[in-house]
C-alpha cells in the first residue's frame, strides 16, 4: 500500500488506529481453544469487529513464533483475512546483514504479501535497505518501519545517549541517517506514545514521514498527547492499541467488546483529526 | 548449556568452530530437491560430516521462516538432529519489549531447546534479561549473545558513534552497560572478523566473555587475527564460518567436501589453541 493509499483510508475511516494481534494462547477466552485454530479465531472475530474503526493491524511475530510451525499457519490466515484496504504491519524487529534481511523480506513481504516490517537500527544501513529494494528494483508500497524511540524503559539504555556527530541522542541519529536511505514513501518510525514531548522534536525532524505510535493504554501514554504533537496536514501517525483492545474481555463477547473499545478510540481519533489537519 | 560444558567441549575437539547453517533453499544440491524435506536433509548430512570438528551450530534463522510453516518445521527437525553436546545458536537477532522478548524466549528456549539466542541491544535492558531469567528464576545453561559490533559495513553507521557517557563509541556502551546486566555465564557478544583492532580492545574490557565472530572466510575476515586478539585461556571465542564450510561443494560431494573444510578449520584452530590457550 502506498502512502496515498494509506492516507486515503485514515480519511475514509476518521482513523488512525492500529490494532496490535498480540495474541497470546494462554490469553484467549476458554471457549475457543476447542476450535482446530484458536489463535485465527480469535484474529478472525477480532478483526471483524474492529475493522471498521481501524486502518491498520500489526501482528506481533513473537507471539506466532511461540507456537512453532502451527502459529506460523495461523500467521499467515491471519494476513490473508485481513481486508485489502488495510495497512499491514509485521511487528518482527528483524535486521542482519544484506543477504540476510533479504530472506526476511522474502519471508514477510513475499511469502505473507505485509505491507510494512518493523527493523532495528543498529546494524545500519545494509541491514535496512534489503526490505526497500531488491536486486536494485524498488519495492513499491513496501515500507521499513524503523525502531527510533521506542516505548519501553530500556529505551534510556542507548536510544537516549547522546552522539558526538551532531550533539544529539542516538534515536535523532538513527532517524537523521536513515532519513537519507529511503523517502517518507518507504520509511516510518517508532516512537513510543511515552515520549510525548521528544515527539514534537521528532515530528519537527521529519515532517513528513508517518510515526507508528506504540504505548498508548497499558504502557501509559495519551493519545490526545501524541495526536497533538505528531498530526500532520497528511495525518502522519499510526496509533496502536493491542491489550486494551483485544483482552478488554476475556468471555464470549470478547469481540464485541473490542469492537466497542476500537469505536471508543476512533471517535476520539475523529476529534484530533478535525483540530489538527 | 553452561561455561564450563562448553570449554570442555571446545577442548575435547581442539575447536572453536560454529558451523553456520544459512541454508538456502536456492542453494543447496539439486539431487536434494527431490527429498520430502531438503532444508533438512542438507542440514542432517552437513551436521554428520561436521560435528566431529564444530563445537556450535548457529542456524539462521531468517532462512527457515522465508519458508514459511514448512521452514518452521525444518528448523526443529535441525536442532533435534545437532548431537547435544555441541552448542547451539538462534541466529534471530531479535529484542523486543519485556512481554514480547519473553515470547521469543519460549519460542527458541523452551519448545526449541537452543542453548543461546542472538539479540539486537537498541532497545535495552529490558528487552534483553527476559530471555535469562523467567518468573525471576534463572534460565541455566541460557545464553544471550548480543550484538556489539557486527561484521557488515552498516556497522558504521551506528555502532561507531561515540556516545558521550565515558567518551566510547557506542558498541563498547553497549557492552559496558550490558555486562553489568548478566554475567560471563549467560552473556557474550557478537564482534565482527573484520574488526581485529577493535576485537583487542573489547577483549580487555570483556576479559572473561566469550566473544562470538562471525565474519571469517566470505567476508574477508582472519582466523589468526581474531585469535591472537581475543583468545584467552578460558578460550573465549566461538568463530562462525557459514557459505564457506555448507556450500563449499554443490555436487553431491557437498557434505564431504563440507566435513573437510570444517577439518581444515580445526586444524588451524589447534594450532591457536596450542599457542595462546
Amino acid at each position: 500500500m502506498n502512502k496515498k493509499q494509506l492516507i486515503h483510508q485514515i480519511k475514509i475511516k476518521s482513523s488512525y488506529l492500529c490494532v496490535g494481534l498480540d495474541t497470546d494462547i494462554r490469553k484467549i477466552p476458554a471457549h475457543l481453544l476447542t476450535t482446530e485454530d484458536p489463535i485465527f479465531e480469535f484474529n478472525k472475530q477480532i478483526i471483524e469487529a474492529t475493522a471498521e474503526f481501524a486502518v491498520a493491524y500489526k501482528p506481533n511475530i513473537a507471539f506466532y513464533e511461540s507456537q512453532g510451525a502451527k502459529g506460523w499457519e495461523s500467521l499467515q490466515k491471519t494476513i490473508e483475512y485481513i481486508p485489502k484496504e488495510c495497512f499491514t504491519i509485521a511487528d518482527a524487529k528483524r535486521g542482519d546483514i544484506g543477504n540476510t534481511s533479504a530472506m526476511y523480506a522474502r519471508a514477510f513481504f513475499e511469502n505473507m504479501s505485509f505491507d510494512s516490517i518493523t527493523v532495528a537500527p543498529y546494524m545500519g544501513k545494509d541491514s535496512v535497505t534489503p526490505f526497500l529494494q531488491s536486486n536494485g528494483i524498488r519495492n513499491e508500497g513496501k515500507w521499513v518501519i524503523l525502531l527510533a524511540y521506542t516505548s519501553n524503559k530500556g529505551s534510556e539504555d542507548f536510544q537516549k545517549l547522546y552522539v558526538s556527530e551532531g550533539s544529539m541522542p542516538l534515536y535523532e541519529q538513527v532517524i537523521t541517517t536513515s532519513s537519507k536511505w529511503a523517502g517518507d514513501d518507504q520509511l516510518m518510525y517508532v516512537v513510543g506514545a511515552t515520549h510525548p514531548e521528544e515527539m514534537k522534536k521528532i515530528r519537527d525532524l521529519v515532517p513528513n514521514h508517518f510515526l507508528l505510535v506504540p504505548g498508548v493504554g497499558a504502557q501509559g501514554g495519551s493519545l490526545k498527547e501524541v495526536s497533538e504533537a505528531a498530526l500532520t496536514k497528511e495525518v502522519g501517525l499510526l496509533v496502536n492499541s493491542s491489550r486494551g483492545i483485544i483482552y478488554a474481555s476475556d468471555g464470549k463477547d470478547f469481540a464485541k467488546v473490542a469492537g466497542q473499545k476500537a469505536k471508543e478510540i476512533q471517535e476520539e481519533m475523529k476529534s484530533y483529526l478535525q483540530l489538527f489537519c
